[in-house]
């Protein structure tokens, strides 16, 4: 790896794996909610992800690449540790549900990571095209967030203290 | 796992382990690094980790219970994508620092994620002296984060795509 555009190809496989690892696991953790909200944000945002790959298979495009994922390690430690969660808090519980709010959080903060820097390489390189796709999934990430930090604010951490 | 204490106690020795890897992996960071002021912020955040820490002990402290670990695959999973990219770009240079960047920003937004839930759950459970210790240190994550998205965009980015 020598250039900045075999810099950004690299982390765009890497974060084209973790979307289709993510896509995998948004239905298993909508399941596993107990709260309505939760599990609607959970099944919508499985929607946008699967708009989010269309996305990133569109950047492979309009660099002339094929679209390819390389494992991406923390992605797959992410997901592993919602699974964990769900192992150890075997029953639906508002508890549990503040615990996948946790989970989810971290794994939008790892993609605003990425997008972030995906989109600060894309504005570089002037290819204004990609910027627009990477921008408007960015966007949807820290949305996504929010919403997780609302749903916590706004009803399952206070009835998962109450419980 | 049944109660919100028992979750929080989870992500705690989750957050513990993850700062004493990170603690271990900022000085290869350093070292890594080509310049001279990225060099300077992973060795100054190495010295805060260190205070995060102890931070932490301090919370197992309040709450009575003994400082421990547990295994956080994010970490590793983050830590193992810094050591791919220095596999894949052996030789020190600007591109190597953006990737460098990306790898630390990564692991900064993790710990936001991390400590945002644990900030909102010490609250919710009127422990004030843990949310100040807790606080404390998520503003000195979002503040390195800062920091490296000024290197990045104040010169290394476009060494790098100069290079």
């Amino acid at each position: 790896m020598k250039t900045m555009n075999e810099l950004f190809l690299h982390f765009l496989k890497d974060v084209y794996y973790a979307e289709r690892q993510i896509s995998k696991a948004l239905p298993k953790m909508a399941k596993a909610a107990q709260n309505p909200q939760l599990q609607q944000a959970f099944t919508e945002h499985r929607e946008e992800t699967q708009h989010q790959i269309e996305r990133l298979q569109q950047v492979f495009e309009a660099l002339g690449k094929r679209a390819q994922g390389v494992t991406c390690e923390a992605i797959n430690g992410l997901i592993e540790e919602c699974e964990e969660l769900l192992d150890e808090a075997k029953e639906p519980s508002a508890m549990r549900d503040a615990g996948l709010i946790a989970c989810g959080q971290a794994v939008e903060h790892y993609e605003m990571a990425r997008y972030g820097s995906l989109v600060a390489w894309a504005k570089l390189a002037g290819q204004k095209d990609v910027v627009t796709l990477l921008e408007q999934t960015l966007a949807e990430e820290k949305k996504a967030d929010t919403l997780l930090n609302k749903l916590a604010n706004e009803g399952i951490n206070k009835a998962a203290k109450a419980a």
